[in-house]
């Protein structure tokens, strides 16, 4: 599966956090494993003044901290390294791409990927400024981390920006949460087997439960975070984008075009959020001080950067619902926030109950069958049923399956940004969002932001180190129903 | 789960292949867990003369050959011998049965279970001479092995004799089948969740396969065998119990009637093997020399005790069809034979093929989708699906879940023998014959026989260790199908 072309990458945001943390990382992984071809390069560009020795060198660093020891060898990073260079570059300075185009002319790879992990406000001049430099060749292609905008017309703006350097075919926006193994996985099981998809729909599925929890707070982002807030940080992402590929009918084919038209028929078919739907149907919260881990934390107006008197959310649950045959009367309630009391992202399938049960209640209780999909921090895909317990009597009791097989395959698990990367590299754009799709998400998102401001009302406290408002589980009582780890 | 009563067993055929080989192992299992009450006794019954002491080391012997080391004790085995008891009869002799009176009568336990493994035209008269020594009690139960009769008239015989001795509710007609630990757990995963049952009917099976093979010939039973055939011995009992277990609706309780009524529909919803329908769906097979693990079988028509000219069938392959809402159209292929290439007994559930691959053939294939459902040599429940290589690309193979689940329980599981034997302690009828069950099956084998007989066919010769002739392959290539082995 290497890739026959050679690649130029190009790193915005090339000493950042996610560039240092994952995305780098993932280049050594692929070129340790000889997925790259020869003769491309990896060009970090940031503000920064660093020759591309120091470059290295703090790449390297970053590196053997982040990848395991059996897998870090510092002769195989020698030869990555190889790829590596530095260009420092402001984005909003014209001049400074030529630069840029002098390092990608020479020696120049057959495909450049321009990688975009800076603040969204950039990727409109970075797209300008490419396309002036003339770096952008009809193969080039552009990856854009979310946010997409804050709204629908921010979000409006900056496609139409980066849509006059690059045609809609060339543009990668990526979600990572997509490129993880057990989505994959469920893609594969949905649509492999017939066991799962007539199973699929309202008459069997109770409920759908998405969570993203995080334990940090704002961190040093405060300044950043306040602007933004849990709705459109995560559910016009990731958690939107999450619930797609759940409740999206089976596409044609998985060519690119087949999959994000379902995906996108799912977000324009969400029942919107108007009115006094909107405070029946969403909780949002703000951590005051509390307890992580037994440690001591602020509340998040104590968080550096943050006004005293914000209204920014850093908790929100809504019960969702999808006005289509399969799904009507399904609630899929999503959640995300932070401070939570631990990190993770986890999809849970509840099905109904057997609708009566042949067994006396003394041989053990039918437990509801469901299907958890965790994405973080472990990654695993499992069925949880009732069996019956060996031995004389018909005794049942619960037992899950695991889904996700490693054991029964030799290959190695891949991480989502080393299967997403490749991706690009090969054109492949299933896994990444269509424009269409981020407005669809906008447009459901939107009023649920204008709402609250045209109410003017404050998120409800919540202690750090819970799971957000007691709110939160009325929203699920109501219903008859709790979250996942309250049930 | 111990008995709260105290048992005599009575063994007719006390010397017997069955009584040594997996009766007198199993209550010794039963003694050894202390599922048995104190005081009940263990009476072997047979024509031979024997001491006590003789019957003892003869079953003494038997029981450490048959008993794993870790679980044969001696002294253990001491303490069940005090139970041990033995009785001369002849099942004929009404005077025998004066002196079982009286052993029942000296020290008798609360309950009398008479377990009848003799050949089935002893049933009558041990029953008769039962009732007229006036040993049966209203709490007495009897255990009759299989076959019972050998057509409808006679098996309507023997019912109706033992009846006179015996209520219904007294009656326990044993198939050891269905003690086994698949079938139970078939019948928890399919009522016990919700997402086994839609997908158990004609929308979403393709075929069923229920295979019972032998490798053995007839060995020194020719006499026996030789009035009997292999759907008497096989067909008729337990491919049709397992038939009904794979086949039936949800019953409203496992309490006996509830599940023995939706047996008893299968049976009778079977499509009758009349005229030209019984050459088109039934292949009869005998087999001839050939080589079995490697080393030369003789044919069937040379073994000890066979007439040269015999039609005896020992092989069937039957294509049956259940008129109802739930199975109209699946084919459930049933097959047995000796000398087949393995000993084996398993059931197969096949599932359609999805509707539409959404996967470019490249990705792998799609495995269709089945049950596997084995009841010897191992036991075990699994299922098929295909699933997701891991790793960067979405490859696709085949896999399978265990579905018996023993490494998330510790119960050790439980011999299918032990387990019935403690339901007729417990009185517990869910997995036994009722009479209406034996005489439906008949009414459905009948006929086969019949027919045969009217035309005064031939079996097809097949080669002993081969799977039969070979139009028992081609009865499911009309369908577009094959056997397991062969797909």
């Amino acid at each position: 599966m290497s890739s026959p072309q050679s690649v130029d990458f190009v790193f915005f945001g090339g000493t950042g956090d996610l560039a240092m943390r994952k995305l780098l990382p993932a280049l050594y992984h692929l070129h340790r494993k000889g997925d790259l071809a020869d003769g491309g390069r990896v060009i970090g560009v940031a503000r920064e003044a660093l020759s591309r020795d120091e470059y290295v060198a703090r790449v390297r660093e970053q590196c053997s901290k982040r990848i395991a020891a059996a897998q870090f060898r510092d002769d195989v990073f020698d030869a990555f390294a190889r790829r590596l260079d530095y260009v420092r570059l402001d984005a909003g300075q014209p001049d400074d791409f030529k630069a840029l185009a002098t390092v990608l002319d020479t020696a120049g790879a057959e495909v450049r990927i321009f990688y975009l992990s800076t603040a969204p406000d950039l990727f409109a001049p970075i797209c300008g400024n490419l396309a002036q430099a003339s770096v952008v060749q009809p193969n080039s292609r552009v990856v854009l981390e979310k946010p997409i905008g804050r709204d629908i017309a921010s979000a409006r703006t900056t496609n139409d920006c980066v849509g006059r350097s690059f045609t809609e075919g060339q543009i990668f926006r990526i979600d990572h949460y997509l490129g993880k193994e057990p989505v994959q996985n469920l893609m594969a099981l949905r649509f492999g087997n017939v066991l799962f998809e007539p199973l699929w729909n309202r008459t069997w599925v109770r409920d759908v439960q998405l969570t993203i929890a995080e334990q940090v707070g704002v961190e040093r982002r405060g300044r950043f975070y306040d602007h933004v807030g849990a709705v459109r940080d995560m559910v016009q992402s990731h958690l939107l984008q999450l619930l797609c590929i759940i409740a999206m009918e089976p596409p044609a084919t998985i060519a690119p075009d087949a999959v994000r038209d379902e995906k996108v028929k799912v977000l324009r078919a969400l029942d919107p959020l108007h009115g006094t739907e909107l405070g029946a149907r969403t909780v949002r919260g703000q951590y005051r001080a509390g307890v992580i881990d037994g440690k001591p934390v602020v509340g998040y107006l104590d968080e550096p950067d943050i006004p005293a008197d914000s209204h920014t959310e850093t908790f929100i649950a809504i019960k969702a619902e999808i006005n289509n045959w399969r799904w009507s009367g399904v609630p899929f309630y999503l959640r995300t926030g932070k401070r939570m009391p631990e990190r993770t992202a986890e999809i849970v399938v509840n099905f109904r109950a057997v609708p009566h049960s042949i067994f006396p209640e003394a041989l053990g209780t039918l437990q509801g069958n469901r299907m958890e999909i965790e994405l973080q921090p472990e990654e695993s895909l499992k069925l949880y049923l009732t069996a019956k317990r060996p031995g004389e009597d018909m005794h049942l009791g619960p037992v899950h399956l695991n889904l996700d097989f490693g054991e029964q395959f030799t290959t190695a698990p891949m991480d989502a940004y080393e299967r997403l990367l490749m991706d690009v590299v090969r054109g492949q754009l299933t896994l990444f969002l269509r424009r269409d799709e981020v407005d669809a998400a906008w447009q459901w998102v939107e009023p649920i932001l204008r709402g609250w401001e045209a109410e003017g009302s404050r998120p409800k406290p919540y202690t750090a180190g819970t799971w957000g408002p007691a709110a939160s589980s009325v929203l699920l009582g109501r219903d008859g129903s709790a979250w996942q780890e309250e049930s």
